[in-house]
């Protein structure tokens, strides 16, 4: 059996205020009635059935994701007690879904990333889900628009086949976050393309990579794994997990695997990272400004408001993000949203819980 | 008797969302727990007593009024139907006086400014007092601090006498609010003053100019007059009101009166007739913020925020005005405050009356 593993988790403190810790940010109504989430569900189908979709979520989420996707199976939840990195996520998932099926194929997929061509997204991971039977892992590589420092990188070897017209190439390396520099040089030399995020394997062939790469990580799950079915299990999730150490699948298993593989697709895809890429993909006016909800705006350009249930009046404003909720209201300089992250900081730090 | 005669109109479209129309600048809490209408009242003390205090309101403004000043008796409000300007609001006033004390002095005083030493402003009402007693209208000119192209301005000549430590002065000419330069000739010219709208003068003579430069106005404000204190009064007033002229006192009486005088002060006086206004009258950071309400900024300067019931949370703002209340937000550069004014007539124009 296929399955596509939904990854929702994610806390996306620079989208505060809109974002909360309560709320993950798949959860969030950013750029249409429909959450994140609900929309990365619902462009699975008609690929996969309600039962062949895992979502993977914190466990304190798991109630507001649950009422969001009623069609998917209860019994489909995988819980986390804690986030403890995607590699731990997807080794916890891999171990469920072994006891379903040894045979399985598992597509680790994002709930935070907008995709414009839902069609391409889901012939991509048909096609990936083809490549990933000859025992590869298989990743989905995004054509690079533009000289992005948000993204990671792949570097693309050589072609190894093709599949239902994707080109299936030899994945080199991954490359972090690069800077500016960087990033204009890996667009000059034209073989990376950026790292979705999404992920295609059997089952059996990821957990092979975890029993040889993170050896700690293996033992672990493999004791939760024992009581999978037994009413042991709760307890020994609780006991085990928070001495799992975090890591990332990209460090802790991509960047050491052996046979990995990328399928370039083209799909206009968005990691909603910030209110500027969020702006990005909301329709702008004449002058470039972005609203939703109500607005008034007298020789505004540039200016994203992001309203609630109030009039919002802007005179004069250039570049500015705007995001009213019941209980917080940000009001930031375009250039300056990567240190959105910060205002939530600080209010941890000064412990105002209730904001963040 | 001396009688304070408080006008408590004024609509204040420039400090919209907190103005509104169903609430008069002077009833707005904006530098104080108290409203600019309490403190009016207040620093009238011990100079007027309660019944000596006269409040000009709109009805439509009265019971609120009321009650922000329960120490002053309901027989001493006078109310317009409707604003049909200063000239006619004084000579309602005038007439009501007049009945009461033929030989009453009133002092024409206003509740939307700000006035930090109110020890100097009653000196000075006392000393326009006295010197209203040889029949001259008195006006209080402000010492001009800077070039302000917000302000009227009246020309001194020759100096007339001294009161009480006050010296009075001829006042030539009631100039209007000038350009820039205009206003910088003035400064430097050494014999302007600021006109602070605050007049002193018998109600006798006033009613005489009102006679000789008004009379279809002081003819209409006759025949109310005759039903001050009979059954017909309300009648009277709401046939004839909406018939008189709007007219300012400035341009209807002052600039063509006979012996005007000017007693210039320094008191710290400032028209709240704007946000800009009102922030300077307002402690700053060392960043130059101003932060009334519940803010987080993180390298802003310059910037008022003015908050109601939640976080405000500001990044990398420059010289920004942002007015948060329940149902209006407003984001505004500081250098374009004047067109907040628009704001409302523009929510006036499509309609959305619950919100000017």
């Amino acid at each position: 059996m296929n399955y596509a593993v939904i990854m929702a988790g994610g806390a996306g403190t620079r989208l505060w205020p809109i974002s909360r810790e309560r709320l993950p940010k798949p959860a969030l109504r950013l750029y249409s009635e429909k959450s994140m989430f609900q929309i990365a569900v619902e462009r699975l189908f008609p690929l996969f059935t309600p039962q062949q979709i895992i979502v993977v979520a914190g466990s304190a989420h798991s109630t507001v994701l649950a009422e969001q996707v009623p069609e998917i199976p209860k019994e489909n939840f995988i819980l986390e007690p804690e986030g403890r990195g995607t590699a731990s996520a997807i080794a916890l998932t891999a171990i469920h879904l072994a006891e379903r099926d040894p045979d399985a194929v598992m597509a680790v997929l994002t709930a935070d990333h907008f995709i414009g061509d839902e069609a391409a997204f889901r012939d991509a991971v048909a096609a990936a889900i083809k490549a990933a039977e000859s025992d590869c892992l298989v990743t989905l590589g995004i054509f690079p628009e533009f000289p992005s420092t948000e993204y990671g990188y792949i570097q693309q070897g050589d072609l190894v086949g093709e599949t239902d017209g994707f080109r299936v190439l030899e994945a080199l390396r991954f490359v972090e976050k690069p800077d500016q520099e960087r990033a204009a040089d890996m667009l000059r030399a034209g073989n990376y393309s950026w790292n979705s995020g999404m992920f295609i394997w059997k089952v059996s062939i990821i957990l092979d990579e975890f029993a040889r790469q993170m050896p700690e990580l293996f033992d672990q799950i493999t004791a939760i794994r024992r009581t999978i079915n037994t009413p042991a299990y709760a307890h020994t999730l609780s006991e085990v997990w928070p001495k799992i150490r975090k890591q990332t699948i990209d460090y802790g298993i991509m960047e050491g695997a052996r046979r990995v593989v990328v399928l370039p697709v083209t799909m206009q895809w968005t990691d909603v990272g910030n209110w500027n890429s969020l702006k990005a993909l909301l329709p702008e006016d004449a002058s470039g400004n972005t609203v939703r909800g109500d607005a008034l705006l007298m020789d505004c350009s540039g200016t994203l408001v992001f309203g609630s249930n109030k009039l919002i009046a802007g005179v004069g404003l250039q570049d500015l993000i705007v995001v009213d909720t019941s209980d917080a209201l940000l009001i930031c300089r375009s250039d300056r949203v990567q240190d959105v992250r910060k205002i939530a900081d600080r209010l941890k730090t000064v412990g105002r819980l209730d904001l963040i």
